[in-house]
This record gives C-alpha cells, structure tokens and sequence, in this order.
C-alpha cells in the first residue's frame, strides 16, 4: 500500500504543478496515471509542439513545459504510478481513501485530487444495434497491426485521414483482399491529397467507394460475415466482408471515474468554485476534467485550481492549524 | 480622449498577461499605472529577485518575468499612459466609461478592469488628532529632498531602517541643526550597524536619542513649532522643533479607486468568482486588489482571473457574437 497525503489522478501539466503547491504546505503527493510517462497529452501527443498561452512564456514547447514543471516539482519528492489506470475508490475509517489501478496498486490519502484532464480517449461508436456484440470478432475501432487484415475483406467508414489513410495503406500495399470505403457524405475531411489518392484508386477499381451511404446493420453467425449499407435516397444493399471497422474518430470520456459517485455535468466533474471540491468531501477536480460557471479548458486555469484546493486539503488534513500564505519570494522553496 | 475596448488599471504581472487573453479576443487594451514603467511591483521593488512560484518556471528574476510578458503581449499592441495615476471614473452614455489620471488624461472604454495589484503605497501615520493639518507645514512622512531641512531642527519618529538611516544622514552631513529621534520602543528594528551607528552618535551628543517615548502632540501658529513626547512612565515633555518627520514605513492603499462605488472589503475589491466582475456592471476586479472566499494573493490567480473576465468582458461588448474558445497550440497566435 502506498501512503501519501494528496492521490493525484493524472499527471499532466495541472497534476505537476499542484506537487509544488502541496509541497509549500508540507503535503506529499503521489500521482497516478495511465500513461507511461508524465505530462498527460502535451508529452503523449504534442511533446514538439509550441504553446502560446502559459503565462510568461511567449511561446513554449509541450515537451519543455513538462520538463519545467517536473524540475520546480521535484524538491518535494512526488511519487509516481504511471502506466496505470485508477478504476477503483474505497472510503475506509479515518476519513481516508483508498485508490486502486487496473494493474491492483493500491494508494492510500485523505485527499484525492483528479486532474484527469479530458479523460481516457474512446472510439467514437456507430448507432449499430448489435455492433458491440461483434467487437473482437470482425468490428474494430482501431488498426492496430495492419498485417491482421491480410487477405482479408474489409469495410471502412469514415471521413476523415484516417479512414482516408487505412483504406489507401491497405489498399496500396496489397493487404486487404478487397477494401470498401463508406461515408455518409459525398465529401470528405481529410487532406487533398489523400482525397485524391482514394478518388484515383476509387476510379481504377481498387478502393470500392460508397459515397453518401451508411452502415446501418451487421450480419454474421458469431462473427461479422456482412454489413447492410443504406443509401441516402436508393435503398439498402447487404455487403459480404470479413471485417468492418468504423474509423469516426475518438472521444475523451471519464472512463471508470464516471461511477465513482461524482457529480457529472457534460461529461466532466462539477465542483465548487470557492475551493474545486467535488460533491464527495475529501474529493477534488482540477484542471479539464472538471466544470463550473464560466470554467475554461485551459492550462493556466488548472494552475490557479491546484492551488486553491491544495489550500483546503490543508485545511481537512490540519483542522486545527492555521496556515499563513508564505511568499517563496521572501522564503525561497527550501525555506518552506 | 484614448479610446479602447478594456482599460487596465495597473500594468503588473496579471495586467501584461491580460493584454494577451484579451487579445486572443481581438479586444484592445489600454494600461494606466502611476509607475514610470510596466511590471508594478516585479519592476519597481525587485526586480533582481527570484521567484519560484509562477508555473513552469522552476525559478524566475521578476523582471525577467515582466520583459517575458511584455513580449508576449506585443503582437496585440496594447496602448500604455505609465506615470499617471487614475484618479477618477465616470459612466457615459451607451455603456462607457471614462478615467481620468491625474494629469488629466483622459480614457474612453466599455470595459474597465482594476489590476491595481495592492494599490498605491500610503504612508503610515501616527494617531495625533492634528497631524494633517500640520501636513506640508513640517509635517513630512517621506523625506524627498534632504537640503530642505538644511539649519532646521528636526524630529524623526520611527525604529526602522528609514528612522535610522535618515537620523544618521541629517546628523553625520550637518545639514540638520538638530536632529531628535523618536522611538516608542528601546531596542531598533533597523540593521545592526545602523543602531550601532545611532547609539554612537547618541553618545557623542549629535543625536538626541529619545526612546520608550512617542509624539503624541503638535504645536504651532500655522506651521509646526513643537511637539509634545510622552515617554511610558515618566510623562510628557514639549519639544521645540521645526519639522516632525513620522518614517513608520508604507502601507498599501486602493487610494482614489476607494471612491468609486465599489464594494470594498478588507482593503480590496469584492468580486463575483464566476467572472470577476465587481458590484458595477462592466467594471472588473482582477489579482491581488480583489477578494472573494478562496482568494490568494498569487500572481498565477491573477492570470486565471484576467483570463476568465476577458470572457465575461466579450460577452458584454458582442453580446450577439458567440466565442468559441480556440486554442493557440491548434491555431497559433497570429492565427487569431
């Protein structure tokens, strides 16, 4: 069990930053985060590219700013489980909190702040009856190995890149035994040239291109053998494949914190503006994932938040102490 | 007449910073600061000194910070009246307001916010029923020219390094005649080589040292003539002088602003924390001259605080338009 004063789930920019605002309060942190490294989605998807809004910094790159937030945190010692998810919160005695990952690491706090920022990214799904019953078995949301559909038939859908760019790979390289691209609309999202590309292997009849239709139905006996294609005016057609994968994208969703009790509002946490506790005492929301009037999905936001609620995790862990706003300019960070 | 989408009164830290989220909105700014320069506080008190709290930055020299915003601010051009003091606002027809310095510039704006950081520095004064009257009149609180008090007699009240220091000026460049100290306590609060100082002079009879006494009285025909010092046991005694010189330090004042009808609590301004809009509508409270339940004193509040009232301020001046928050990492900032 690892015991610590303040959980942080997540640690990106937001996560980061409230280390050194608990630490000027003498409390420790420890962070968990599904990711294998910290920084949440400026060192996972944007670690090259610059931010322009961090206060004080007229441009910086995501991957910089980590590294600044991972040096003015380090005097106190945060500690880290990364590359796991939190699924699981239990109350226990003491007003304590016991949180655990998917992987059975168990943390142990009295105040558990979640910076989850946008959340755990999820594919977003077609309105298809029956189609989850037929995930894993011929319904994917993501390509993960393209070897895995040599040979095969595949149905495509989507408009932009990337079932633009997996319906040319699979395609041009002679994977798929035959590839049909499905969008709803007779134009698409994607870059001009890889319109272009599908449009040419469309005209050569390599790519079957289903404009203007969608699939609305999925057929199979324990595993996807075709799909029902409805056009917009001519009708429905049933289409034999060996695979159909919808390709529309992905959606940040709360994942598992979603049932842990909380107060959801829009797919985020709803806290109070006067400290960014939750509806649970003991529970905090900083940074993306929570909302109130006027709350702005913005970095520097997340900053101002860790640092009210590190003040009244304080103020639950030390009910009887007073505790007076230190100036680390008068004190430095090694006089606290 | 300067006419402006927001006047900011006050250009430190979260003022500059201002400039920039308002920007992002395509409002112009316009800054007034009675400071010669931009960067309050971070510039004209220390700007050589650390800071460690601002995020991202593991340690940063205040001025460092402000030349970082300034630049930051630039591409948005923002308009500057530095070295005048605004004095006085007035609320026209359609929904402006007008704020005049006090040299008399004048400045037209839908929006007005209040940056003003801990207000104007005023000095501290002794509680004698006559004092301001004799003010101008021998009665100095800050010693600006130390000629003017060449052949007169002098007492200085006080038991910090300013008492001390100017004690020791007056004395050892025999531009006083005399010079009394006052000290209402027997020990200094000034450097030890300061008092050290003192106490010699003191001894060789330069200084009339006199401690565990105060001022308690003013005497004189239109000008100051002498002062009544009370010492804690052994009574009071008159002192012929020509000038009383209280140095008890300088305490912060929100100054004129206090008049402006807005609802003041502790020394600050009382603000909604949903946008950081005061008790009058389109005047904004933004950084350490606002108070709300929760407030600290952080110059990384007061960007979130700027940041979330420019968006209530757009709302005020396009009130048809809708803004869509756009991100710089996604669209940069000439983008906008």
């Amino acid at each position: 069990m690892i015991k610590t004063d303040i959980i942080i789930i997540g640690a990106g920019p937001v996560g980061l930053f409230t280390i050194f605002e608990a630490g000027l309060l003498k409390l420790k942190c420890h962070l968990i985060d599904s990711l294998p490294q910290a920084g949440g989605q400026c060192s996972e998807i944007y670690p090259k590219k610059p931010i322009y809004d961090i206060p004080g910094f007229p441009s910086v790159l995501a991957g910089d700013l980590v590294d600044n937030l991972m040096e003015q945190a380090a005097p106190f010692k945060p500690g880290f489980t990364l590359g796991e998810a939190a699924v699981d919160i239990e109350k226990v005695a003491d007003d304590k909190f016991i949180v655990t990952t998917d992987k059975g690491t168990k943390h142990e706090a009295p105040i558990v702040m979640i910076a989850g920022g946008l959340g755990v990214f999820e594919p977003r799904k077609p309105p298809i009856e029956n189609l989850e019953s037929y995930e894993d078995k011929g319904v994917e949301y993501i390509i993960k190995d393209p070897e895995f559909y040599r040979g095969k038939e595949c149905v495509i859908a989507g408009g932009g890149d990337s079932a633009l760019d997996w319906a040319i790979f699979l395609t041009e390289k002679n994977i798929a035994s035959k590839v049909s691209l499905v969008h709803r609309r007779s134009s698409f999202r994607g870059h001009l040239d890889s319109v272009q590309k599908v449009m040419d292997l469309a005209e050569a009849g390599k790519i079957n291109l289903l404009t203007d239709r969608e699939v609305v139905g999925i057929g199979g006996d324990g595993k996807v053998e075709n799909v029902t294609i409805k056009h917009k005016k001519e009708g429905e057609q049933v289409l034999p494949t060996d695979h159909f994968i919808p390709l529309f994208g992905l959606k940040p969703s709360l994942g598992p914190i979603a049932n842990w009790g909380l107060e959801i509002e829009k797919n985020a946490i709803k806290v109070e503006t006067t400290d960014y506790s939750t509806n649970i005492p003991g529970i905090y929301a900083i940074g993306d994932v929570n909302t109130y009037t006027g709350k702005l999905k913005l970095i520097l936001c997340g900053f101002h938040e860790g640092t009210i609620a590190v003040q009244s995790a304080f103020a639950r862990i030390h009910p009887d102490k007073k505790n007076i706003l230190k100036y680390t300019t008068v004190n430095g960070v090694t006089g606290f």
